[in-house]
């Protein structure tokens, strides 16, 4: 992708680890953890194994990637010509020891390995993201919880919630996203390693033990079998990252939405040189929610690629398992750049209470139609209340008046509540039903205490 | 969808889990829970509780559905006019109960709820289906676990594996997919009760007791916060039927490859009426196979359109949520039919043991390469054993003799091996490496016994 | 898919052409045309051709379909047991000519002819939703070509439009899905015919004039050669609807923004049940919206599902095919539910110029900074004006005063302008460029006529 | 996307076209193009324009690349912080004429129109290719059109056709495809010119007369009206792409199944450090159909984006305008990249007839049960011959028997034929139906002749 945009889409660190160079020395580290475990259970000889992790330090620079490209596109993988160029590489330092580099693997054993570190380190980074979101969102959680705006559903103006609330259902949600990531990591952070066809045939009977001193030596799960066909462990990781970024996506629809130059209510942090306009000195545009928004387009058909290529061939698949290359590391990419972008939002939210209020007055009362119907509700029945508001509704439409006067005036209610009364129903903070309730509920769960 | 293909990609059970009838009557169960739990917590009379929930034990059958498809229409959900005519029933036997109908609910609360019961419902079959599946894999890996045959990359013959292995990788899958199910159940089935923005403000200070009571009453989960915008519940349930197809997809690209006429090695079950054509008497179509390959193309798609319906707006949003009506249900169907199809191939495949000792000769024991390599390679290095094995196959291609006979004249290999040894050497049960490991290690873990 | 939902997302003429009964009576269709053009070559008796063509007129009638489905599963396509009841239903009525049914033709052929002609018909209902929605959009051209709005970039307010505009970039895409799709048909209306592997082997040296008789019979195109593996004809037609879909989608987008309660320029037209809310009583939920956004999400993946299944085995294929058998008619049913609900809307939409004025009045002359920096420009520079604009839209912002008064302070507008003409660059009708040229070329472009 | 793998999935050239420099470049272009214009229709001084367009001469060399990916983060596009640069480049130069770079224009005008320059650079690449394509495919049509060879469905041996068949299908597709591309051309070939909100406000009444000329300067069509917010011109050029490039999927599952070590008909054209395996000497990998399917399993989902990325908001919008700057030059490159894969296997194809003549001779005769029975057919009925052949293949298969020894013992037939007559019927190449005249037709095609 171009490099103009990873600044926009992207970042940093993720977008690192998946850089050409981290591949390759995510595949050294696999060699290196190939030959120790092979040494460790006397395939190899120990001394062999201690010179391949000493070339192996240097060797990242010793890779001439321009050939590996070339070379790339004629082998159909990355692993072939790369031991080719460790081998050499090996070879000029030892010459005997240079034969034992990659010794019984298969090149999807080394690649399939690096991917795992890769997304071990990788979700590293994306777990520190969540949770700075999540404390985020937790402090605007709490220091929002009675600021009273408007609920929206269907675009339209509903009843009245606190910015608080939002945040705490913003925060729920990454709570959930963490606890699914946990959940997951034993299971797909699992070493791959079975030569040609699964079957480490090369290794005899010493087999299971080199995949089992494999894993330990790389902190990794050891599989019950072999799995470069069974690509499930692949997609579950990337999943995760895409219920993430919908997520986010939705934060971002929530707040471009609320940034709309009518509304008003919130704003994206300022910075210099940011959501500037080259032709409307007024405007402020939400950039940071473009890229999330870009993200949450993204990231899904992503994911399609990813559950379509788990059709794969056999012990080992042709085109299925390479479109894998290309899904995966991109998953990882804009799942942390929209982490990135939504934590920079989070942080630094600007609110515009005032024009919360403005916006909670814009309907005339029509906003309050369901507080005045329940409150009348217990007194002269649901549907009776329902259909006395409605009428109450369209004469103060049709009259271009607050639906508190026209209420008043009615002796059906006069009955019931005084004017002052009437005022009180009519007060969005007086409708916010258990709203406090779910904040507490959502700030506990982040202690880890019961609900 | 058509009628006519859903005994081809469907299954009965699922299907009808998400029938019209079956989300009303789902929906009427959750109204019947709503009513309860008000009680419970003393919002409305119990004598009304009590009357809705004897007016549903009928209910079903009173719907109009006519009505509803054409008011659903207008509504913009199904919810609206269904709360219309559960409120008419309840009302031809209970004047005053009517109005506690649906008290202090939105249209989304039934509906997601519904929703939630639904997925829960269907899971239990899906669960089911996966358990047998997992059953007749396991039973498959122990009468074939010394099946010798080819194994298979990028297409093209690689080295020996038996049957039993490649059903022992499809098994261990089956294990991965229960624990995720197993897993999510708690974060996913939880109850759904917010009100028209989140808040239950119409239930005044009783909302959180009434949601608690509701959960209860429909054994389900309380959530912290209301759900209405954040959908990551709904995308997990599916993404996880995702993984489940996805892999049911990989057995299905195998086993119609291994149908093949020219390979020939196992078969569907045979059945009247399956896989004829109408102007090839002798084939053998793969319909079960076709079946699953087209839910593993079609479920990934359907799933990008979850993702994507994720960008939510507010409070409660527009199209995003009414994709996932389309979307969900499908995903379900479509999985339990691919599940229904591969546990029918599972059970009865029919293996050609003949046909794959033929396939394994066909190279002339070229595929038996490396096995000479690797025998060879201890005693003359691994690179030189390559090249001389490379040289052989060359020879043995170019001659078209068994590659055997090549490597029984070179001098470099009598010095080290009689023909008898060498003989050996070519066996493909001679090559086979951790295999039986592996098949052990997916049979105990079947037991929940350590690896 | 529920019926429930049909009213929501379909077209009833389009659902009705990919109903199962009209399925089969566009495979009778072909069967029929089969029988002609096969008695006009001169391969079966006329006499046949004639039975053949006198049953079928009844045929559908007989149809077992519920028999149908259950062969269905089995056979892995609808046509093998389709023909297998004709066949027997001909045979009743002639016993002789029953052996003429589906001469030498294989299954899919008469599904993908039967497909096409699905195709055909329902492309006809689409065309005309379209030419529907372009002239309601063109007559919104005419009526609103000058009534000012704002128009909006990033979701933030920008410089003034003109409604008429906003549907004449609309007009413009209805214009350009028409020219698509006339240009479209000739090469993807074309008839299938080639027998089990494209040869049309069993016609022996007649296959030729049989197709040419056959597609004559259908008025359709007759293909170079069979393409019973290449699927471009197909996804070509559905590519064209997701473009259409696409465009709606846009245009929902759109006036569900406008229907904010905050904005409240347009509104869908009102109806008896639409867009109620059970518990908000003042609402207007935009419901066409939701039904377009929803196939605007759902299409795209179902595009994707076709696309994958063009990668198809051999001469006929294995779940590629399948694929398309849900995917396709899902298209055209979600593009002519898409066209009728946004139709209703074109047609009906109310507009609240009111409302318009107030928007633009909001930012109290800030959108006008680019009218104002560009009469200034003329005189000091653009960059100049740029930055003596900014600084005034500062000032005013700060002050929370008009722009305009600000401007009016400054002593180099002071000198260049009178307050009269001050005014009148601030009205947002002075600045809309060439807005009425391109509604002139939209119109001008409806006519046929050179732009 | 890795440097590593852009030789394995990507096509030079037309990477190229889609690199950061020469996206500038083509900003570049669109500015001066803007100058010239401008200073045609007299909106700016002609010296001005003059004075751009030498600065632009140079102007990509004196880019800071990194301080434009680190701008276009903050700034939400690229264009943005490029036209600050391209005014300081030219402020250094000339003063007074930097106020006049990108007059009156948006950001989007100059990146639209960028990447509708960069979209038709990449087609003539892309046209090239498949014109390439096409040739290689006839030359290959008319070599091997006689070639028998066994036409398999549903992955099973049908009847016998001919690699030229196969060859001819293939060709058909590229005509289409190259007719898809020219009707496209006008529509999509589009200039891009609306400033802010798509009016040209800035320009006043010069507005119309400044995007003629800015369109032929660019030799691009002058669109009706302006078309920020409705892409469907971008959709249709990858649109016909994806069409492009699911063909060639279905190429390269073609080859790569006749690939199979036991089917071994055709091979991708060898080359050093193609294919091989590391651990597996005899392998012959096709690499080249990886890469491919690899695309076609890609390109679907990122349509899938482009047609999300449709709905957009308002006049300029927020989100799917980015996701397009993502998904379009990547379905650029995965198609060029998978046409350039191709082009080679078609050029370089190696056909192993021995094989396929094996291939025919498998099944001992069943391949050719439907030309016995058609053979038998007009004497003694269709089903009758179905029945009789049907009985006659169980028991070849019962015996281990040629059907020809069987079909020849049976006094119906023996009636009926000689043996050197029923010899003839069981050769396949007497059973091939109307291929020569569907080649023909393709042939005809090919030069534009009439079919």
């Amino acid at each position: 992708m171009s490099q103009l945009y990873a600044s926009l889409f992207y970042q940093n660190e993720v977008t690192e680890i998946f850089s050409d160079r981290a591949l390759v020395s995510y595949m050294i580290e696999a060699e290196v953890a190939l030959a120790k475990s092979q040494a460790q259970v006397g395939v190899i000889p120990e001394s062999a194994a201690t010179a391949i992790s000493q070339v192996a330090q240097t060797a990242l620079d010793q890779i001439d990637f321009d050939a590996l490209a070339v070379a790339t596109g004629l082998a159909g993988n990355i692993a072939i010509p790369f031991v080719k160029q460790l081998t050499a590489i090996v070879k000029q330092s030892d010459e005997d020891t240079a034969r034992y580099v990659h010794w019984g693997a298969t090149s999807q054993d080394i690649l399939d390995t690096a991917c795992i570190l890769q997304c071990r380190a990788a979700m590293t980074q994306v777990e520190a993201l969540i949770q700075e979101c999540y404390r985020a969102a937790l402090a605007q959680v709490q220091q929002y919880r009675s600021q009273v705006m408007i609920g929206r559903t269907w675009l339209q103006q509903g009843l009245p919630i606190t910015l608080g609330h939002k945040f705490a259902r913003w925060a729920s949600a990454f709570h959930r996203d963490l606890a699914r990531i946990e959940a997951m990591k034993s299971r797909v952070f699992t070493a791959q390693l079975g030569g040609a066809v699964g079957s480490l045939a090369s290794l005899q009977n010493q087999g299971t033990a080199v995949v089992q001193a494999f894993a330990a030596q790389l902190q990794l799960s050891v599989p019950s079998c072999t799995w470069h066909g069974e690509r499930d462990r692949i997609v579950e990781v990337a999943g995760v990252l895409a219920i993430v970024t919908g997520g986010l996506g939705k934060m971002a629809r929530d707040w471009s939405l609320m940034m709309q130059t009518e509304i008003a209510e919130v704003f994206e942090p300022a910075a210099k040189g940011r959501g500037g306009s080259s032709t409307m000195p007024h405007k402020r545009n939400p950039v940071a929610a473009a890229s999330v928004l870009a993200a949450a387009n993204r990231v899904p058909v992503l994911m399609s690629s990813l559950y379509q290529s788990m059709v794969q061939e056999h012990e080992r698949s042709l085109g299925g398992w390479h479109a894998e290359w290309l899904a995966l590391p991109e998953i990882f990419q804009l799942c942390a750049g929209a982490l990135e972008r939504t934590l920079d939002v989070l942080q630094g939210m600007q609110v515009n209470a005032e024009n919360m209020q403005r916006n909670l007055a814009c309907t005339q009362g029509l906003i309050m139609a369901e507080a005045v119907m329940m409150a009348l509700a217990p007194h002269i029945g649901r549907l009776q209340a329902h259909h006395l508001v409605e009428d109450a509704c369209k004469t103060a439409v049709a009259k271009g008046v607050h639906l508190r006067d026209v209420i008043a005036e009615l002796d059906q209610v006069k009955d019931l509540f005084s004017v002052a009364q009437i005022s009180e129903i009519f007060k969005p903070e007086s409708y916010l039903g258990n709203i406090q309730d779910q904040i507490d509920a959502v700030l506990q769960e982040a202690k880890g205490e019961a609900k």
